[in-house]
C-alpha cells in the first residue's frame, strides 16, 4: 500500500472495525484475570483423554507395564491443569454478577473441584467406552478387529466426546460442554447435543448427519446409521415469536432400538424398545415396543434416454 | 531398499511420474513470478477475518479498548498482504493469455485494488454475521447465549466463509471464492456455492450436508436444517452430451422460508415467502407463499422377530 | 492441587487407569520392535501421495521441468521410508503368532516387497485420479476448469484415499487401509469401504453424507451425489446372533448409471447401466438397465399459519 | 526395556529421583499460583524487544508509516503481558515469606507498575542504542553501514541485554536481569553484569569472551575489544573462607578510553579517561589519564626445525 | 530459472554433487537399519537430562509432590529410548566390521545396557552437579542465590554435559560424547574434553574461552576463570610428520588449585595443591603446592596524543 | 492494565515509537517489493549448504546411491530459491539510487546470475572443506576419525560459512556475506572476516575467540588455536578523528605457520612461512620465515598464604 488515498482508507477500516459500537455486539466481554474458553485447548483436553483411555491407539503412549503409570500420571495432570482454567472460562463467560476478588478466588476453587471430579470419572469412561466399542464391533460384520474400531470408527470420537461433554454438564459446567461436543461434529459430522442422556453400549455406523437434539432420551444398546435425526418437530413460540428454551420436545428411544440411515424422527415421542426403524422414513408420532417402521414404495418406471431425470 | 533390482524399479517410477506424459494432465502449469493459490494461506486468511470478526472467539486476541485498534490493525495488514498475492494467484490460475511484464504490473495493481475492496467491506461482513448470529440464537431453543452461538454453531464458520467467498466472487475473483466455500464444506459438512445469492439473518441449524448450489437466490430470515439440498434438477446438455454450464437451475427461496431436515428442493421453482417444507421431502414444482410441504406417510406395521429389516 | 485430600484422590485414579484390569480392555496389545499404527503418520503418507500425483495443487511443489524430478524423488522416498512403517505396523497389528526374530525379519522383508508394489502403482494412480477429475468436471456444470476440481472439489480426496486403500487391501495390507478410507470420511463426510470396487470417471458431487459399503461392486463412469448409501439391508446372524462377517451384502452398480442426492440402495441387489435413481428413494430390489427410479409425491397443502409444522 | 531386571531397576532410578531426598537439593520450591522464571519467556521478550527497537532488522515487522504503529502496539503490548509475569516470578524467586493472598495480589499489582515503568523506558533504550550503534560504526573501518552493524554485530545484541537488564535492576527486579544477561553471553561470548554501569556510545569489536564485572563503573565513549576482562583482583573472605558479597571490587573506567583484545584490568582500580590500554597486558594498578599501557616485548628468536614448540 | 542454459548449468551442479566420487570423501557411510548420531536428538537428550536434575530451571516440570515422580519416569523413559538409538549409533559409527544380522543384534543390546548403566549413574551425577554449583555459588561473590548459579552461569551446562558425555566415554560409548561436549562448547564457549578426568565441586567463572584438554586430570575444589586453557605443549609426530594419536599431553591439576583468566598451562606438567596461577600467564614447566605465579610486569608509560597504539 | 492512567502511558509509549523522529534512526528503509535480508533465511540457506556438503552429518539426509540426487537436486534448488531472494536484498540494502521498474528488474536478474553462479561453487567448496576436515582431523592428536572432525569441530562451521561468505562477497554481494560470517561467530566464537583470503587446508583447534580481521591474507596449510587475534594495531584517522575505511591493516601469515592460543598479531605485517607464534604473545613486527616466537617468562614465586592473589 503505497499511495495516500490507500493509507488513508486502511487507517478508517482500522479505525472502524476498532470502534466499540463496531465490536462490541459480536464480542465477548472479557474481564482481566478470567480465562476464555479456547477451542485449541479444548480440542488439547479431548485428545489427551483419548489417548488416556485409549493408551496407543492416538497419539504416542508406550504400552508398557513399566512405564505405563508415568505417562498416564502425566496425562491426567495435563488434563487437569488445561481443564480447571477452561471451567474456570466456562463459569466466568456468562456470568453478569460484578466483579470481585472474592467471586474470582471461589470460583477458582469450584473449578478445581469439579474438574478433580471429572478427572475422577475417567476409569468409568474407559469403561462405558470399551463397551461402545464392543457394540460397535458386534454390529457391524465389516469389523475385523476392536482395534479397528477404535483406530477407524468416527463414532467412538464422537461418543467419547458426548460421554466427556455430558459429564461436565452435569458437574454444572457451562459453554464448555458445547464446543466439546461441536469439536467431534466438525470432526465426525455426528452432532450429539451433550444435554442428551445415552445409555450403554451405544453404536452409529458411518454417524455422517447425525443429530441427536439435547433433551433426547437414548437407552441402552441402541444402534444408529449415519443421517439419523433425532429432532424437534415443533417448538412452541413465546409472545415475541421466538421459540421457548428448554422444553422436552426430542425424542425418548428405548432399549435395544435400530434406527437406519437417514430416517427423521421428530417431536417428543417414544420409539419403544426392540423397535426397528428403517431408512429414509419421517417418524412424528409413538412408535410400538418391537415395531417395524419402512418408508412407503418408490414410483419405478421403465425409461429409454438416459437423459437427466 | 538395499538391492540392485529395487533400485531400477525405484528410478523407473521416480522417471516416469516426472515425464511430462504423466504430470501434464493433473498439474497446473504455472509461471514464473506468479504466486499458486495456496489451500493452507487462504485457510490462514479465513481464520485471520474471524479472529478479526468476533474478536476474542477464534484465537488470542485480548479484548482491551487500549490495545484492541493494534491487534486490529494488525489482523488487517496481514490479511491485505496474504490476501493480495491470492487475489493475483486466482487472477493468474486460468489466464491464457502471453505472459509479459505489464501483464504481471496490471494484475497486481488490480489485486491491491480488490483486496483493498474487500477489506473495506469486513465492517460491513462484521454487521451481517452479527444478524446470522442473533437468528441463529432466536431460532433454537438449544441455544443459551449469542456468544455460545459463535463459539458452537458450525454454520456460523460456513456462513463466514460464503459471504467473504462471495464478495470476493463480487469483486471478480475467480478460483480463490470457490477454495473458500470448500474449506468451510470439509470444516462443517455444509457446501454452499459462493455465487449463490444469500439474504439477511440466514441460519442453518446443525447443518451437516446442507447444500446450496451456485444459481440460487436465498431471501432474508430464511432457516435451513441439515442435509437440506437446494440442488438442480437436471442438466440440459451440449452436442458433446455434456452439461452445459452457467443455465439458472437452483431454486428460488423468497424470505421467512424454513425448510427442515433432509428435504431436497431441485430445479429453477419458487419456494413462496413464509413457506414451510417438511422434513425428508423431494421439492421439484414451485412451492406457494405460506404453503406447507410435507413426507407422505409411512409405512408401519407390528413386527415379532427383531432380525434384520 | 494443594491439600492432601486431592493428592490422594489423585493418585488414587492414576493407580485404577495404569492398572491392567482398566486398560488391557481398550489398549493394543503392543510388541518392541514392532511399530504401530499411526493416524498421523498414514494422514501425512495421504497428503504426500496427493502433491505427488497433482504437482502444484496440495502444498508447494514448484512445477518446474529442472527440479520437478528432485521433488518427485524425494516425495517417493518419503512415502517408501514411512509406508514401509506402516504396512509393518498393519501386519502386526492383529497378529497372534508367537513374536521371534525371524518372524519379524521376514515381515520386514514382506514390508518392503508390498511398498515397491504400492509405489510402482501410482503412475496408474495418477492416471486413475485424472479420468476422475475429468468426469468431475464433465458432470457438473458449476466447474469451469479441470484445476477447480483438483483444488475443491472434496471427492477427489475421498476417491484419493480409496484408491489408495484399496490398492494397498490388494497388496494384503490389514488395517491400515481402513484408517486411510477413515481418514477422506473426516475430511470429506464420504465414506468407502477400502474393500468396495470402483471402476474408472467415477465421481461424487457434493458429497456428504455418501456411504459405499465393503462388498459393493461399482462399474465406470457412475455419477453420485450427496448423501448416498450403498448399504446393507439386513445381516445375517450367527448363532449368538451377532452379524456374520464377510458375506455379500452391498449393492452392484453396473456402468453409466446415476444416483442422486440421499438415495439409499441397501443389499445385494444390481442397479443395471444406464439406470438413474432420483433423490430421497429407498431401494431394496434389483434396478433394470436404463430404468429410472423416483419418489413417491409428497402430499402438499396451503397453510396460512406459520409457526411450526 | 523387556525383562524383569530392567522394570526393577527403572523403577528405583525413578523412586530416586523423585524422592525429596534427591531432588529438593536441586530444585527450586515453588509455589502454587506463582509464575517461574523461564529462560524461553525471557529469550521471547528479548527478541520482541529486539524487534520493536530496530525495526525490520530482527524478524518480519514491516516498515510502513501507515501500519508501523500497530506492529509497534502489538509488540508493547505482548511485552508487557510476558514481562508482568517474569517480573513476578522474579520477586517471588527467592522470597522467604509466609505465602498469602495478600502478599501475591500486591506482588502482581507491583509486577504491573514495574513493568509499565520499563515499557516507558524503551523510546530511551532505542535511543541509547542507536549511539552504541553509531559508535560500533565509527570506530570500526570495516563497517560499511550503520544497518551493517545492527544486523551483525554481536556486541549491539550484548549491549541490549545489558541495558535491558540493568534497567530491570534498577527497578528493583530480581533475577530476571542476570538471566537477560546471560543469554546474551551465550549467543555473543560477552558477559557483562547487569549491575554495572556503562556510558553512552559504547563499543565492543568482536567481542568473544568479554567479560564486565558487577561493580565496574564504565564512562562514555570507551571502546573495548574481544577478550578484555574488568574483574576483580580478590576476594576478601569471611570468617568460614568464603568472599564477601556485594563489595566494589571492579574497575572504573572513564571516558574515552580504548582497551584492545585480550587485556586484563583487575581490581577497583581507575583508568583514567582518555587512556589507552594495549591488547594482552595485565593491569592491577591506577592508569592515569592519556596514559598508554603496552605489553612487555616478547623474546624471539630464529628457529630451523618447524616441529612442535 | 526459465532458460535453457541455467537448466543445464542446474543439472550439471546436481550430478556432480550426487557423484560417489564428490560426496564419499566427504559424508558417512551408512548401512540401512543403522541409525545415525544425530546432533539434535542429543541436544533433546541433554536438555532432558538438564530438566531432570534440575526440576522446573529448564523447561517446565511443576515442582509438585503428588505429581513429580510421573514427570521424572516420563523424562527418564524418553531419555531412555532416545539414548538407546544414540548409543547404537556411536557404536556403529566408525565400525569397520562386515554386517551381519547377529552384530546388529548384539550391538543393539549393548546399546541398552550401556543405556540403563547411564540411566543408574543420574542421581550421582544430579548429587555431583548440585556440588558443583554450590561451589560456583560460594566463589562467587555475585552470586546471590543457588539458584541464580543455575539459571544463570554457563559453566554448569557445561559441566553437565561433560559429566553426561564423560560418563558415557567410560561406558565405551564412541562419538557421542564428543558431540555432548561440542554442543555446550557452542552454548557457552567451554571447550572440556570428554576424556579429561574432573574432581567435585568443580567451578569456572564466566568461562568464555576455557579449553580443558582430552589427557587433563584435575583434582577436586578446583576453580577456573574466563578464557583459561589446559593444553598440550607439542605433539609429538610419527614417521609421516603427523602427531602421534592417545599420549598423555595436559596438565595434572591437583585439588585446590585456583586458574585466573586468559592463563594458559601447557604439557604434561603438575600444578601442586593450592597453586595459584594469575591471569593471562603461560605456564610450561610444573607448579609446586601453594605456590604463586603471575604475568612479568607490563611496560607503562605516558602518552600525550590519543590516536591509534 | 485496567485504569486510565495506565492507558494512556500506554498508548503514549506506543505513538511515541511510531513517531518517525524515534524510529528513521535505527530502522533500515525499506522499498515495497524489494525483500529485507533475513538473519533466519540466511541461517537456513547455510544449513542447507552444510547438509548439502556433507551428506549425513547435519540433518536427515539418507545417504542411498538411489535416492541422494533426489535429496541433493532439492537441497541445491532450495538454497538456489532462497539465495535469490537474499541476493537481491543484499543488492537493495545500502541502495540510494531512485528506485523504479527497471532497477529492480535488472538487479532481479543479476541476483539469479549471481546465485547460479555460487551454486556453481558448491561441489569445489565441498572439496575444499573436505581439506580442511582432512587438516584438523592430522594436526589434532585428539581426533579419531575424520567424520569426528565434521560432527563436532566448531571450526568447519566457522570455516564453512567463511567459504560461502567469501565467494558471495567475491561475487559482488553485499551486506550478506557479513551476516553468514556473524552467524558462524555466534555459534562457534571464531570470528572470520568475509573480506579475508584464506588458503586451503585450513584448521582451527577449539576455536573460541579467533579473530581474523578483513584485510587478512593467510596461506595454504594454517594452523589456528584457541583465542588466536590476527587484527589490526592501529587505524589511521581522517579529518574528522574517524577510522579511513579500506586500507591494508590485518597480517599476512604465508604458508604452513602454526599460532598457538590467545596470540595477538596486529597490522600489517608478514609472519613468514613455516614460522611458530607461541601462546599468548604480541606480534605487531614482522616474524621471518621458520622463526619461533615465545611469551617471556612469567614470574613465578613461592606463596603460602592461599588468599587472594
Amino acid at each position: 500500500m503505497s499511495d495516500n488515498n490507500v493509507k488513508q482508507r486502511f487507517e478508517k477500516i482500522v479505525d472502524e472495525l476498532s470502534a466499540p459500537t463496531s465490536y462490541l455486539e459480536v464480542c465477548h466481554e472479557h474481564y482481566e484475570d478470567e480465562p476464555m474458553p479456547s477451542i485449541a485447548i479444548l480440542q488439547e483436553i479431548v485428545e489427551k483423554c483419548r489417548q488416556l483411555i485409549f493408551p496407543g491407539f492416538y497419539g504416542f503412549i508406550p504400552i508398557n507395564p513399566t512405564t505405563l503409570k508415568y505417562y498416564t500420571g502425566l496425562l491426567v495432570d495435563q488434563i487437569y491443569e488445561m481443564l480447571v482454567e477452561q471451567v474456570l472460562a466456562g463459569l466466568c463467560f456468562s456470568c453478569k454478577q460484578e466483579r470481585t476478588v472474592e467471586l474470582l478466588m471461589s470460583r477458582k476453587k469450584l473449578s478445581k473441584q469439579i474438574t478433580i471430579d471429572f478427572i475422577e470419572y475417567i476409569p468409568t469412561l474407559r469403561a462405558n467406552l470399551s463397551k461402545d466399542v464392543e457394540a460397535a464391533y458386534l454390529n457391524d460384520p465389516a469389523a475385523n478387529h476392536q482395534g479397528e474400531v477404535v483406530f477407524s470408527y468416527p463414532s467412538i470420537k464422537a461418543i467419547c466426546n458426548y460421554r466427556i461433554a455430558h459429564y461436565l454438564y452435569k458437574l454444572g459446567v457451562p459453554m464448555i460442554p458445547r464446543i466439546i461436543s461441536e469439536l467431534a461434529h466438525s470432526e465426525t459430522g455426528i452432532d450429539i447435543h451433550p444435554h442428551a442422556q445415552i445409555g450403554v453400549s451405544f453404536s452409529i455406523d458411518h454417524g455422517t448427519g447425525v443429530v441427536i437434539g439435547s433433551t433426547c432420551i437414548i437407552g441402552d444398546r441402541v444402534q444408529l446409521f449415519q443421517g439419523v435425526t433425532l429432532g424437534a418437530k415443533s417448538f412452541p413460540l413465546d409472545e415475541k415469536g421466538n421459540p421457548i428454551k428448554g422444553i422436552a420436545r426430542h425424542p425418548i428411544v428405548e432399549n435395544d432400538v435400530v434406527i437406519y440411515s437417514n430416517a427423521t424422527i421428530l417431536g417428543r415421542i417414544t420409539v419403544g424398545h426392540h423397535a426397528t426403524i428403517g431408512g429414509n422414513v419421517w417418524v412424528t408420532e409413538d412408535v410400538l415396543p418391537h415395531a417395524r417402521v419402512i418408508q412407503g414404495r418408490s414410483r419405478i418406471e421403465k425409461f429409454i434416454d438416459g437423459a437427466g431425470i
